[in-house]
This record gives C-alpha cells, structure tokens and sequence, in this order.
C-alpha cells in the first residue's frame, strides 16, 4: 500500500499488464460452455456460419475460409464452440413495437427503491436510484430519485400557470409556451437530497449503495434563467427572497436569497432531452444548482419576491440540523462535496456471477470507480484509500468535469484476496476536503439528519462481498 | 436583414429588449382567463390562499399580508383570478407508483415515428426521433430512432457472447460481465444513419423535421474502447479491417479500418447511464464516433480481423452512393458536418397555440434555435440566414461543445411577420462548410440515397406556419 501520494498515475499498480485480463477472462470462459463433444461442436460451427452469411436471409456470404479458419480456431484454442444463440435465428420486433422505448425484461431489477420504515405514507416518502447499475454522469429519467410531500400530482400542461409576484415592478403570470419563448439554457447538473446519507449519522444500518447514497441523480436540465424573468418582472431594491412555491397538494415552498436567485437557478421544463417526468415536477420545476434538492421546488406556480424569508414548515421543522446544544442550523442550502466509490460496493461484489467458479471471489484487475460532486463548483481530485484511511492515492477523474454535476473517477487496482477498508476522499475546486465522520460528528453533534457527507468506507472481504462499515 | 456577419453577437437584433416580451406576454394570458365575475375571484383567492398556506394540510402560513397584497395586486394588474388547479386541492401519486418512471400522459404525441411507405417490413423499417420537442444535446433512451434488418432480438444478457477472431494472436471470447471489468470510458456522441434526409434527394417529400432529420440521436455511451481489446487479442501485423457482426437474425456486418478501431471506437453497454436500450444493440454495440450509423453494429457478437473488407450485402448492394456515371462511391463512412434549425419548424409553427389569439402568427422576439453536428470533430460556428441564403449572420453555439456531438445553436430575432427563407450553415473545426443542395447535386447527381448533409430551407409564411422547401 502506498502512502498519499496525489500524482500515483504512474505507480506501477496503476497500469493493467497486458497479459493478466485477458488471459484470465479466456479461462473463465473456456470453463463456462463445455457441454458439447467435438462431432457436436462442428455442427455447431457449421450452423454458425450458414447463419452468419446471412444465406437463409438471402444475404451475402461471409468472407468463405478467413471466417471459418477463424473460428476453427478459436474452438481448438479455447477448446469450446461458439455458441449460436436462438435470437440470430429468428427474426425480431419491428420498429414502433415501443413508439416510446423500454429497457430490456433483464434489467427489471434495475429500478428505484425505498426503505419502507423511512416514512408512514409513499405520497411523502422517497425512492431512490440505483446507483450501482448506473455508468457515466447521466441519470436516466426513470431512475432518477423520487421526493414528495403530498404525492405527484397530474398536471395538465395547458392550464398550468407560474405566477411572479411580490416585490416586483410588474407582477407576472405565464403560461408555459410563453415561458418557452424566453431564451433557454441546458445545463448537466446533480440534484441530491440533503437527507442523502441521514439514516447513517449514528452508525451503518443500510445494506446497498442504492440505499447509503441514492438520493441523488445528475441530469441535463432545459429551460430558462431565473434572473431572466425576474428581469422581465423587475424586482425592487427591498426584494431580498424569493418564495417558491409548487402546485402539489403540500404547495411545498421554500425561501431562497435573491443572490442566488439572480445567478445561477433555473426554471427548467426539460430533463435529459424531453419534458420533465411528472414525478420531476412536471412541467416546471426550479433548479438550484448544487443546492438541497428540496429547494428545487417541482410543479413550480408561484415565485414570490419579498424582503426576508418566509420560514416554511420545510426550512423549520424540516430541513435544518439540530445541533448537539439544541440550537438549529438554519438555511443550509449548500450541498458539500461528496463521494463514494459505486464499484466495488455491497450490491456489486468482487464474485463471480457465473461459470465454474461462481460465488468464488474474483481476485486479479479491477477498475475500482466511483463518483464524486459538489455542490460549490466542480471535482478537483478525489483520492482512495485501501486502509480505511491511513494512506491515499490519487484517483484520476474521468469523461467530463462539469461543474456541480457527477464526476467520474476510477483506479486500477489488483486485488490478492486480501480484505480492504475502501475509501474515496473528494476535494472541490475550493479546496474543500470531504471529512471524516469524526470530523463532521465533533461539529454537528449526533442529532443532525441532514449533509452528511463525510468519507464512507466499504469493507471488501476476503470471499469478495463487501459490506457497509463505518471507522470510529 | 444584416450581411455576413461572424461576430454578429454584438448586433442590436441579438437582444432582446426588456419591455418586449414581457409585456406582449402578459396581455396573451390576461385574454385567456376572463370567465370569472369580481366575486367568484375574490373567493378563488381567498381559496388559493387557504391551500397555499398549507393549513388544511398541517403546513406553516404564509407570510401574511404580502402574499395576499401580492396576489390582490396580480389580480387587478392583469385583470384576472390566480387559477388554483384540482391538482394543488389533493394528493397525488405516491413514491414507486413506477419503480421504473414514464413520461406525463400529456406527452403522448412525443413519440418515435415512421414512414410506412419507406420500406415493405417493420422488421427492417426505421423509426426517427421527435427533434422538434427535444431540448439540450441528450436525446432520451426511449426516443432515439431505431434501424433495424431483421428486428429487435431479445437477448439474455448472461447467454451473450462477444468473439475476437481472424487475424490475431490469441482468439477471445467474452462474457457481458468479463467485458465490464475493464477500464471503461463514457462519451457523449451522435449517431446518424447515413440515408438522414435521404427521401429528399430530388425534391422536399417530407411534412417536418421528425421526417427530415429525424435519423439521429446522441446519448452517453458507456463502453471499452475496442483498442483495448484488440490490444488484449494481438492484431496481427497484416490485420488492416474489422469485420463487426451483429446477433440479430440478419448477422448485419460492415467492414471497419483497423486506422479507426484503434482510434476512438467503442464497444458499449451502457446508454445515458443504463444499459443500452433493445433497439439500441442491448447488451452491447459497437459506436464508431462520428461515421454511419449501420457501422455502429447492434447486439455486436463478433469481431473478426482480417486484412481486407468483406464487401457485406450492407456495404455493397445497401449503404453505398450510386454516382451519376453509374460507379458507386463505397466506404463513405464518415458523417458530413450538417444542420438544422429545430425552432420553428412544421411541427413547432410561429402561432398562437391557445388563447384569444389562438391560430394568429406570433409576430415579436423569437429565439430561433437549432442542432449542428459533424463526424469530423466539433462543431466551429454556425450562420443562419433569413432570405435563402443570400445574407447570413452569426447564430452562437450554446451549451456543451463537444467533438462529434449535437451542438445547439440559437439567435434571437422580432419576427414582424413577413415571410421567410430559414436557413442554418455550420462549419466544422477542419474548417468544413455545410454544402447548399445545388454543391451537393453537382458532385454526386441525383441517384444517392446516403449523405445528404445540405443546408435546409424552412419557409416561414406570413401566418406563422412553416414549410419544408428546397431552393433552386
């Protein structure tokens, strides 16, 4: 194990030798499709290659001999037949099957959960996403998590209305094709509930990722800046915070300081590329960049403009921390810099899913990855740990580093069995460092629900489960 | 109308005045709600107050005075109630109603589409995607169009195999799970079938941008570059092109370069954060950033090195351009630098779509707004022209510019209602300029199917409706 070292790209573990993979992954597989004798695989081969040219289908044939030597010899060498699967012998759906399309039946467990002791009723509960099936920095819309206060209403797009008023010159109402005339913007950025990480202020009771961390999901949101209507209404010199407030039956609302409001908040109507999904806040919502994502209020019909906060039930009796001394931590709006690693992670072990060492562990490469995000601009360096924190090494980030948006990030690792304490460590770009628990236990006591950000530790066994621990 | 203009951003046009649109906005909702006496809006507010403030629901009030001053003052300002919806007086849906989320039932015209003379079966037809409703640069999963020759096969994804073959060192094959323990990558890209436009070769056919444009999409992909694992089975020193197989009951193949497997090729399972979609190549494709759309072969099986092309059925006798003199060009395989102006467009016309005024044309400040994209890199900069071509000006790019992805341009303009000839012409980082049609005609006649990337001319007639035309 190395000690903390910021520039390891090009420590020798971080390079996959060339010939440890594959030749790993050619075994695993010679061991899985062995059931044929060697008279059966020939026909195989030849049912392969009539199938291949495509002649049943009155295509043209394949290149003749170069394909079939090839085969040939890929069936002596790995000593098992290509397997010509009953899809490439049938014929499939046609298009506009889905006019709007689905995922696979075989991805049906990838899908929102919830914790069912986490609320008395689902129209003001939380589901959350799937973060161990996810890749990239998109969340797609049907996986992206799930908050409401009184349930998701079905708003009909024509008769919704956003209503500007309060401490403006000229008090506004807009129907949404009116509100899609404005100039737009589409902007990739994460959307988390402050409560992501609460069940765990007091110890790891949570049994997946998709439970430690997924009140959280990164889109590309559509739609117009907010200093751009406010300009259009005129906010006068008192005007200091906007309400917002949605159209649900909670008309959940909260304050938020005209600064921000005049900077970089969004009244979007359009995520990942279409409309807002209804339980988004179709079809209109605002976007805090890098704030609580409960200020980010859905079903948006009205912004009011006043002098001081209004003090809503969701910034008083919701949405603050109670500190160890009673006093409450008000108006936390920032969403602190955070990270955790999504492979390996309780719900995707180091273990064979298959083949004839199912359920052994997978020692060997590994692209150990994860995701980090802050909600004061973008990933500067996310570093991991193999100790639970004693020593560090740098985790490059990867793909796009967008600001207030997920960020990749992704080491190479081989692991020999032996049991890890795994960490990730992010720092933004303004030299915030996510701390410890420690840390954030001396400074907010134990009673708090809310940020909880500190560094999460996954404990890799020696038979390659891993589960969720926390370090005293 | 300015001239040719590069740095036009600074132009008076470009900007929208602060009284314009705001006001003219204002009155259009005023004339949608009168159907209120004085009394019925008093007890409207007095209602909208009473829900807003949360108290038949156990919520926090309102600040008070302001909010009703506020609304007291919208009310007589615009002449009209604040319409409190039925939505906003119940409950709504609860968390997991869909474990895995749809889009709003007021969205069921945003769908896929065909032309159901374009070919004899829905089992090699293709589907395009709705561009005139989407927004950004990621096109949703369950819109991108579909191509298919044999239909969608449905495949487990734990029975899926990929073959390297041919001329290499050491054959491979993998299962769907050895395949994601390598280091992966995640790139947003476009993907377009080379026949985009294609029915329009010899005259505009099609009734709107889904129809003439619509064979495109552009996702996040999530996959290995295929260099990594050709590095893994050792090309031969005579390995020059790839032959790329797909599972589906057509075996479809195209020949690929071994210049640009080893480039920037990837073989995907991942599509905006989740697996690929069936008709997207579910569990794994291959994406050739930036070239044809059929080279990105589906539900991928096999790759075989070889050291010449196969001259496959879909790269002979389909997906080659027959040239005047009757030679065929082959290997066209690159994407050409193209574009189109997504708004206004048939479907998306400059008039009213509700209100008082409801069918009249939409005179007044517009954002003209649309897509450009080339196979050759990243989009450079993109003019539009309102009189066929015969002046331009500077529309600025806006959002991500990324190589080889959809890249949104915009330019505001107070449309006084005259007719107009809408044109869009990007210009790519090699310096590539889109061609009029009459280029395009000259160099390849009038017998291609494939690669027709010319400027487009939308006619905006005097009553805000819009039409696809060609220009001599």
């Amino acid at each position: 194990m190395s000690v903390f070292n910021r520039t390891g790209l090009d420590k020798p573990e971080a390079r996959v030798p060339q010939s440890n993979l594959p030749r790993q992954l050619t075994q695993e597989s010679a061991e899985k499709v062995t059931e044929l004798s060697g008279d059966d695989r020939r026909g195989f081969l030849k049912r392969m290659l009539s199938v291949s040219s495509g002649a049943a289908l009155g295509g043209v044939a394949l290149g003749g001999m170069g394909a079939t030597k090839a085969l040939a010899e890929l069936s002596s060498e790995a000593n098992l037949p290509p397997n010509v699967p009953s899809w490439t012998r049938t014929l499939g759906q046609g298009v506009l099957t889905k006019p709007y399309g689905e995922p696979s039946s075989y991805e049906k467990d990838v899908i929102r959960r919830t914790v069912p002791w986490l609320t008395a009723d689902t129209i003001s509960s939380i589901s959350m996403t799937p973060l161990q099936d996810l890749k990239g920095i998109i969340t797609p819309s049907g996986l992206a998590f799930e908050r409401y206060h009184a349930g998701v209403p079905d708003i009909d797009i024509d008769q919704h209305r956003l209503i500007i008023n309060g401490l403006v010159e000229k008090p506004l109402i807009f129907t949404m094709d009116e509100l899609k005339r404005f100039p737009s913007v589409s902007e990739i950025k994460f959307l988390e509930c402050p409560a992501n990480g609460g069940m765990e202020w007091k110890g790891p009771q949570m049994e997946g990722l998709q439970f430690t961390h997924g009140m959280i999901s990164c889109c590309e949101w559509t739609g117009v800046k907010l200093s751009t209507l406010l300009e259009e209404a005129g906010v006068k010199p008192e005007g200091k915070w906007i309400l917002a407030e949605g159209a649900d039956g909670s008309a959940m609302a909260r304050s938020i300081p005209i600064e921000k409001a005049l900077d970089d908040t969004l009244v979007v109507y359009g995520q990942n590329g279409e409309a807002l999904r209804p339980e988004q806040g179709y079809p209109l919502r605002l976007i805090n960049p890098g704030w609580e994502g409960n200020t980010c209020i859905k079903w948006l019909r009205r912004l009011e403009v006043g002098d001081k906060p209004w003090y809503m039930r969701e910034e008083t009796s919701k949405y603050t921390d109670l500190l160890a001394d009673g006093r409450a931590r008000k108006f936390s709006f920032v969403q602190e810099c955070n990270s955790v690693i999504t492979s390996p992670c309780p719900e995707k072990p180091w273990r064979a899913k298959s083949g004839a060492d199912k359920g052994e562990p997978s020692t060997g490469w590994h692209e150990i990855e994860g995701m980090a995000w802050s909600g004061r601009g973008s990933i500067k360096a996310v570093d991991i740990s193999f100790d639970g924190g004693v020593s560090w090494v740098n985790a490059p980030l990867k793909g796009l580093v967008i600001s207030k948006a997920l960020t990749r990030f992704a080491y190479r690792f081989k692991w020999d069995g032996e049991p890890l304490l795994l960490q990730s460590r992010a720092v933004d770009e303004t030299g915030y460092v996510q701390p410890t628990l420690a840390q954030l236990r001396e400074q907010r006591g134990l009673n708090s629900i809310y940020h909880k950000n500190s560094i999460h530790t996954w404990r890799v066994e020696s038979d390659g489960s891993v589960r969720n621990v926390q370090l005293g």
